[in-house]
């Protein structure tokens, strides 16, 4: 129960809530432990329902589902809409007395599951003593006394991300059993199609305004780090990404009869790379880095305080160093935008070689942004960069006679989805309050991330609602999540709930 | 009969010879009036031999078709072998009082053929009224007063390589018929794996120098000039190529959680390529230039009295100019060296474009080298500057040791076939002698081509036989060779006949 690092640092902000916390963990520990097998069913029953963002009629089961489990816990609860979303169910139970408000999201959705790729089918769930590959095996957890917490349950969505759902009900079933009341006004917003890229939530968000907002948004959803500590996450990078191609002749030419005549593509776009992007990975792009802040001291902190799993996330597949230079860490790296090259293709290689000057030459590249930044300006920037690069730049082909004007010919298509970065300030008080709470839930260190070099659409969040959010996962990080074989430890259950529990029973007031 | 441009430039240089040209074309010709029937079915007979250079037993009979065929004319025939070659075949014939000795080279092997490609039999040869694309239909040459010089003969090898044998062959008859003696001792060498790239030229030469060997080395391939001229071509550009892979980490990796976290293959290896060539072709790899003599002044000239169809070459493949600058011709730029990117590949484009960092990148690249570079040095060039870019180089993938070792890896494999150049200086007094003979068989401009862009392996010639050679062409420019319904314009043959009774009727004497 001892604070993280970070925690000790701002330590004059946190107020000593710690007596309150061990009650509330009593609690959720003592409900848990009467009622694991019914928790397990409303999970079983739960895991039970296909939940493919694809098959709107499955979706609206699973809604009209968590609608009934919400109205169980007295909670107002609804679907909703907007535009042509899938339905997302928000629930709310206000507190006599609370001050504030937090919402509590996670989606009921999942990744397709191909049963073909399955060892049990991944709508039938199942309990193993253990993780497949280490040779679980079925058990009898309803005819079972006590419920071994190693034990995993099997199923699409057992951790990404229905099992946070139940914790989060049953943390409300705890609370209550003990006569503890909730120290906040609590809403649930559940979201039905996170897996297909949570493409209307900014229209949700700003169609549900009222409903939506809160003074903090906790996002159940993700595993712990993967040291087994507890997590929290304050936010995502941005993601965007363009095809640009380079043109040379009209087509393939002898590279003996064109060598030193014909424009070369392969090498152009070599240049052009070479023109945006430092081999330490800094952007050369005129403006790139404008509006940008630098990461601020308290972030930082959290990286130096072991925010990454630095050993592991670089050795592991094989880096010799971060790129970002020189001495950068992880963190550091992450922190910063960056621009990817994720493919390159033009006439052949190896087998495929042929003595033959490409007609062109394309590259795929990916842009990781962090707040500060747009994606209409990180366009506008690319662009004006290729063209000081002396191209004419077109959304297609060249003409003929656009080829015989222009000795110099790029192409560039940007991908439709994407989405800007979110982050939560590490300095934020409730921020420091939320840290000393789940740090109050474990012994282990909580590693505060103070942004994930991923990309979630989180940014309506901060961009139409102006509310600070916070990822606080409860799943172990080897769950396989969107992979054949998904699974849920029960022990992380357990202490999601209790997680919860804590969270809840607080007034998050500064 | 006027002569070219660059003759004008040399003619202090070249003997008047112009009525002996005039006798031994006018027997070429009046041979050719009297025997065209006897000359088309020694070449109807001829295209009917399959000769794949992949099957040896048909090579053979080509081979022993042709010893018949010299020993018609009496000369002294036998074929040739060394190492593991097919065979080729050897012939020559004494003039009594002669000082020189002048080779003919051609080929009888073919590119293989696909019937199934072409709208008559590749080895069925036919007799159309005019090219295929442009409705010709079959004609009874037999049966026929006259032939036709826009006629054209369809068959495997009716131009790459066989009809020029028939030529040779012929001006020798022609010149006996009209009682004109040889001018020069006379050899022939035909090759049998031409079209197999010729691997052992070099061993053949060596095991057979004394027979090999001559003052100049004719050879009677490819097509004339592009716009129908008169064609020498004094070198061509040797090649080789390698596979150059730039290591990131040791599996693809997610783009947003190791952007700037692992090396990105993809923009290292644009750095390589942009650091070993400059946007303008010019190669930056240290010492790639030495022993690389600037153009000669006569070569230049050559270039610049229309040696190469410019517009042609440029405009219709859709090139804005010539790479090579500024202001560069078509000419300047093939008589360079040149660094081509032939392919790119990493990760996925398009549709296939994923987040992730891809774990390696791989790019072909080509050489083409001109007279003062040998594969091993640009071997040795190109390996010192990847490692001055701080990469270790390896023959295979990197061990995982080495990965962490590392932080930069390339991994090259050079292509185990590619030769070096091969040229004959535009000053050599026989290149003069040479031009001065072709101007004088048409009234079009011969073009002299200092060196080809493209690559044939004639170093063998030079390197070991020490001796000048000229490529001297006589067949039609769209002959398609290569390719399915290869065909030979008859007018092109009878000017063949005429083309090398000159030059063998002359006695290359300065």
């Amino acid at each position: 129960m001892r604070p993280t690092l970070i925690a000790v640092l701002f330590v004059v902000f946190s107020v000593s809530t710690s007596e309150a916390q061990d009650a509330a963990m009593a609690a959720a520990d003592t409900y848990r432990q009467a009622h694991e097998q019914q928790i397990l069913e409303e999970v079983f029953d739960f895991l039970a329902l296909p939940n493919n963002a694809a098959d709107r009629d499955d979706i609206l089961v699973n809604a009209e589902h968590i609608v009934a489990l919400l109205e169980a816990r007295g909670a107002e609860a609804r679907i909703l809409e907007a535009g042509d979303s899938l339905p997302a169910v928000y629930g709310e139970i206000l507190t006599p007395g609370a001050t504030r408000t937090v919402m509590f999201y996670a989606h009921y959705d999942g990744q397709p599951a191909l049963p073909e790729n399955w060892t049990y089918p991944p709508f039938e769930p199942v309990m193993l003593s253990g993780r497949i590959d280490a040779g679980g095996e079925p058990v009898d957890w309803q005819g079972n006394d006590t419920v071994d917490p190693d034990w995993r349950i099997y199923a699409r969505s057992a951790s990404d991300d229905k099992s946070p759902i139940v914790a989060l009900l049953t943390a409300i079933d705890a609370l209550r059993a003990a006569n503890i009341p909730l120290g906040v006004n609590i809403k649930f917003f559940f979201e039905g199609e996170e897996e297909a890229g949570s493409p209307n939530m900014h229209t949700m968000l700003e169609a549900h305004r009222g409903l939506l907002t809160a003074d903090f948004w906790v996002l159940a959803d993700g595993p712990v780090d993967p040291r087994g500590d507890p997590r929290i996450v304050l936010g995502v990078r941005g993601v965007t990404s363009m095809q640009l191609t380079v043109h040379g002749a009209s087509r393939d030419l002898h590279s003996g009869h064109y060598g030193n005549v014909a424009p070369n593509p392969g090498a152009r776009l070599a240049h052009l790379i070479a023109s945006m992007r430092a081999p330490d990975g800094r952007v050369l792009i005129n403006g790139f880095y404008d509006g940008v802040p630098a990461p601020s001291d308290a972030a930082l902190a959290l990286t130096e305080s072991g925010a990454y799993d630095e050993d592991g996330l670089v050795s592991e597949p094989g880096i010799a160093g971060v790129e970002w230079g020189p001495g950068a860490s992880y963190g550091e790296a992450v922190m910063v935008p960056a621009l990817n090259v994720l493919g390159l293709s033009s006439g052949g290689v190896g087998d495929a070689t042929r003595n033959a000057i490409p007609a062109s030459a394309t590259a795929a590249i990916g842009f990781r942004m962090v707040p500060g930044q747009t994606i209409p300006r990180i366009r506008e920037q690319v662009t004006a960069h290729v063209e000081s690069q002396g191209y004419l730049i077109l959304d297609r082909p060249p003409t003929a006679d656009e080829r015989l004007a222009h000795p110099r010919i790029a192409e560039i298509h940007w991908s439709t989805s994407g989405y800007p970065a979110a982050v939560t300030q590490a300095e934020h008080p409730d921020v420091i309050r939320l840290t000393d709470l789940v740090a109050s839930t474990s012994d282990r260190p909580v590693r505060v991330v103070p942004i994930l070099g991923g990309s979630l659409p989180l940014a309506p969040i901060v961009d139409v609602l102006d509310v600070p959010f916070a990822i606080v996962p409860m799943v172990n990080p080897d769950n396989a999540q969107h992979a054949p074989d998904e699974n849920l430890r029960v022990g992380h259950l357990w202490d999601g709930i209790r997680l919860y529990a804590v969270l809840m029973a607080d007034d998050w007031e500064d």
